[in-house]
């Protein structure tokens, strides 16, 4: 699919307009790789985060044996012992290969494998971005880990990292979830939570940011059983995203081949995205088979005992894991895009037609403009709604605008109270995507929004 | 109220115990100052967590005047950019005194103002808790914040540190937030989320860590109704702590003195709450009145215009800020304290009477051990009921540990599937807190919950 960075911008005017996403610290001229949900942003977000752990942890469809899955949560700390980063490999193993150029007036700093397209600190003046003057030193491994200190001392005892990713705090804790629980395997553990990689290239809007948030689960099984279960998750996974509104051509999961394979992992599908913003599908989520690397690592390293012991086939073993590891922010930027639709027929050119379950906004509420605006009438019902649904209340300007702006903001439906709601008690609903209008009796409306929004 | 280290440490070993809260990295010897969230306590922090979003941000009380209250949720990065720090004053005020110890062999950091109880390296071969042969340095600025960098060069331009509070970032997008929404004087802009402080002595097991998670509002208002909001805040914040459990003696809200209050502050109210580990309240919240302070600072260093224009009145002005800012993770570990009830005529002597909407589990169905175990009437249950609640199946051991597992984990309700069920479709219901038993239809299990848990 070809880029369209036309239409790019144009979401990411809308999501600063409108209150999705701004720059972090904009007033202090931003900070790269760092993004801040606004008010209609936070609730997408928030949205796709619950529904993620309702639909996968508190709820998980049910197993490829016709059983129920068993899933726990936990949530862990950002900092750990750097222990833990010793053992996975990402203290040694997780950097990119940067040059530092020694031009008189650059000394700039680069990804070695993308230095054709990197940025020249010297350009357009002295090096017309073919980097062929400059003076660039041998590729040497630059740690992605942010790095800090925990203590008053900042010496290496006291050095910690920011996770890379959410998953090394379910392995770290695997036995205390299993001494604490009665889970037995197969079963997995979900987190939700932030994650910091020093990007030295941040770039494509939220989707490659400094700092992110991760949406992970481990499940815990035999080995016999692993290749069952990776396609079991695979395909729930891309359910999931289709059932919350990915269903068009844009999602496209795509085989990991056996060069791209970690030297553990037997299988791993990347479900990825067609974003307008380039050519090429992007990594939403990541399903992978991987062995018992983790688990060994952590066994290793902790000289902790990390088997499972089986009490009907007495059997001991380290259990094989399987990986969904989905990016929040990238979902919450892959359903924006699909949401996104212009229409130049309607109040709002632009709307988001996002899943009910996503939108940030369920339903709002329009008094009729006209000498007493009916608030006697609206405003309970407002109250109704608000009790159980993010819901907005609004008086101002023509209805048409009204509607344009809840259009934009994806709310799904808008109630309108009217000279015939005094007389006989109903209230027009309109559905955002067709604008179609029906009536209905105003004590109908919480249970009209209970079918469609559950 | 006398400090009870027994009780407390009965606290800590059952959230170990029954996986509501582990020591982060706990394999490698955890990590000073940081905690993880097990499979119980994890739920029921998200619990919390929603509580507040939905009760503040969502649905929030009516106000002073009869009207409804407006407010928005933001969600901004960890890192921001420095400039936010030096605009707040942490850059440079937020900092403990320190001391160091020039005696060889010890070469310690400590507090200046805790030297009497502080830990010496040397203690007790050599230096016997006295300090008094110790040879300290003078006292100096120590910062709280924890420092890393954000790009390819450690140097002072790319000098980042973690947040020490979530409010800056709502200042910071106060602009924005207006801009985008249509939210008019007064309102408010609420915030989930971590934030870090370096203490040098984490202590009270998740009171004072160095990672921890607050709620926060920023709410804004003409300076001439600022001292009628305040009052109101504090009233809905201790409500809602009422509301949800600490309905008790525990709860002891705390005017600041003039000498406590900071110098653009005009009230102030800390939420206490006598925990089991110390002697005084200690603050779960702070109901601040912070006058203009924030947005004159960031107006000055960003140069960018924060004053809000009234269409109404046709005034500009800088808005006053209250802001009631709780820790979740305190909040949490109060409803814990509060939960823990003893009482050896119980199936388990230990247990946590969770209010039901702060539950980890909502409820659990048990099919009567017999020779058939009725899963063909207990699972259908269990799945109608997790569709909606988080919930537990447990055909394991005999009714009364099974009773015993649900009220360590604070699950209020048990339905119990026995041979009677089979004859006439009721099923047992038995109350947490009370023990007592009912039996009703299965059919109206659903609506039971329904009733009880919203």
């Amino acid at each position: 699919m070809p880029k369209d960075a036309e239409k790019m911008e144009k979401i990411v005017a809308l999501c600063k307009r409108r209150g999705f996403i701004f720059q972090s610290s904009e007033i202090y001229g931003g900070i790269n790789g760092f993004w801040d949900y606004g008010p209609l942003g936070v609730e997408l977000k928030r949205n796709i985060k619950e529904a993620w752990w309702q639909d996968m942890v508190r709820n998980p469809p049910t197993g490829p044996d016709g059983r129920e899955v068993q899933m726990v949560g936990v949530d862990c700390s950002i900092i750990m012992n750097p222990k833990v980063w010793v053992a996975s490999g990402h203290a040694t193993g997780f950097a990119d290969p940067m040059v530092d150029c020694k031009t008189e007036g650059c000394k700039g700093r680069f990804r070695a494998d993308q230095i054709a397209e990197s940025q020249c600190p010297l350009k357009p003046s002295k090096c017309p971005g073919e980097h062929d003057k400059c003076q660039l030193t041998e590729a040497r491994q630059f740690n992605l880990m942010f790095e800090s200190h925990a203590g008053a001392i900042k010496d290496d005892a006291n050095k910690v990292w920011l996770r890379p990713e959410t998953a090394q705090g379910i392995f770290a804790n695997f036995k205390n979830v299993c001494d604490s629980t009665r889970v037995k395997i197969p079963f997995g553990i979900a987190q939700v939570g932030k994650a910091f990689r020093n990007e030295i290239n941040p770039r494509n809007y939220t989707f490659r940011s400094r700092e992110f948030e991760q949406m992970e689960i481990e499940f815990f099984c035999h080995d016999r059983d692993a290749m069952k279960w990776w396609e079991w998750w695979r395909d729930v996974r891309i359910n999931w995203y289709k059932s919350l509104g990915l269903a068009g051509e844009n999602l496209k999961p795509r085989n990991q081949d056996d060069k791209e394979l970690a030297h553990y992992s037997k299988a791993c599908t990347d479900i990825e995205y067609y974003f307008p913003f380039a050519d090429e599908p992007q990594e939403l989520e990541g399903v992978a088979h991987r062995g018992c690397f983790d688990l060994t690592q952590h066994q290793q390293h902790s000289g902790k005992d990390m088997t499972y012991f089986d009490d009907e086939t007495k059997e001991r073993f380290l259990p094989t894991v399987i990986e969904p590891s989905a990016g929040a922010d990238r979902s919450t930027l892959a359903f924006i895009c699909e949401a996104y639709t212009v229409d130049p027929s309607r109040p709002s050119p632009e709307l988001m037609k996002f899943h009910p379950r996503l939108a940030p906004i369920k339903a709002a509420v329009f008094p009729l403009v006209n000498k007493d605006g009916l608030p006697e009438i609206a405003e309970p019902l407002f109250r109704e709604i608000r009790k159980r649904w993010p819901a907005q209340y609004d008086a101002k300007q023509s209805i048409g605008k009204r509607y344009a702006r809840m259009d934009e903001a994806g709310t799904p439906y808008c109630f309108t109270v009217d000279g015939q709601t005094k007389q006989d008690g109903t209230v027009t609903v309109r559905d955002r995507d067709t604008g179609a209008q029906e009536r209905m009796d105003k004590s109908r409306v919480v249970d009209f929004l209970n079918d469609k929004l559950s």
